[in-house]
Order: C-alpha cells, then structure tokens, then sequence
C-alpha cells in the first residue's frame, strides 16, 4: 500500500510524499490514488515528488503529475529536489530546487 | 557523463541502455542527448530503460520517451520491466514485461 501526503512548501511549490507499506508489487499501480493534480489545484504549482520508493512508482508518477507547472524528485543527498519536467519558464529541467 | 545504447528486443519492445560515468550531477540533463524518439521510430514500440542511475534520470526519461507505445523501466530483481506509462490496449500500467 501506498500512503500519499500533500504539503505545501511556499506559493508554488507543493510536495506530494509518499510512503510505502513494506515490499511494493507493480501491480499497485493499477489502482493508485494519488493526489488528483487537477482536482488539488497544481496546474501553478511545481509538484515535488518524495519518498522511498522503486524507480517505477516515480516513474508512473511523474507521468501522472504532468498537468502541473513542473516536477522534481527530492533527493536526500542533494539537499533539494532535481527538476525533471518544465512546462513553465521559472524552472529548467536539471535545476536543483531547495525550499 | 552518461552513454546511451539502443536495442531491439523484439517486434514491438525497445531497450534503450545507460551508462553512467561516476557520480552524476542533476546539471547533466541540460545538455543530455538520449536517442531520439521520433527520429529512432519508436512511436510503435514499448521503450524499456535500463540503466542504473538516480531517480532523476528515471523521471527526466520516462517523460522524454512520452511519443512512444509505452515505457517501462527495468527491474532486475523482477527480472522484467514494469510498464509505467502506456498509450495502447496491450500494455497496462503496473504490468510486468518480460523478454
């Protein structure tokens, strides 16, 4: 099971965490809820996407957080999180976001 | 630096390999060039990426393989990819493709 937590960090940025009930099968993602990003209001929000989780669950959610103005993945050992998806000019895919 | 490597598994899956030289700067994705999926014709093929590298690499790729059939991510202790993003009826998200 996937547990999904929204915070909101300042004017635009958001992070959706996450947390995961011991070992994660695929197949979960077949009926994961998270966050809706339209129904939550991020299409002027960059989402930051945190937890300890498989490359796939980040994988299926950056997808999913695409109507948004931009994703990152936080990393514990940058201090910050990786911009890996822009739609606006404020953030550039590579930037390291800290909040 | 990260190399890239393309190969065809079979009728309708890709894979699309990276190397990665020592550790890897976020920075790096300003400049990144992965085999592209327009000019490569991967519009018909489900594209796995595999590699090991940060989650970031992940995320930046899966959304830059988006005009693709679909995209999983390989999973060694799965011994398979996960799909992790799908634009057709034969690949579900969550499902576990082997090859």
């Amino acid at each position: 099971m996937v547990k999904f937590q929204v915070r909101k960090l300042d004017a635009d940025k958001v992070m959706v965490e996450f947390e995961c009930d011991g070992a994660l099968e695929p197949g979960v993602l077949k009926n994961l809820q998270p966050p809706d990003p339209v129904k939550e209001g991020f299409a002027n929000y960059l989402v930051v996407l945190s937890g300890r989780a498989p490359v796939w669950l980040y994988a299926y959610l950056v997808h999913f957080y695409h109507p948004t103005k931009a994703v990152a993945t936080y990393d514990p050992r940058l201090g910050g999180a990786v911009v890996v998806q822009s739609h606006v000019r404020d953030y550039e895919v590579g930037d390291i976001v800290k909040f």
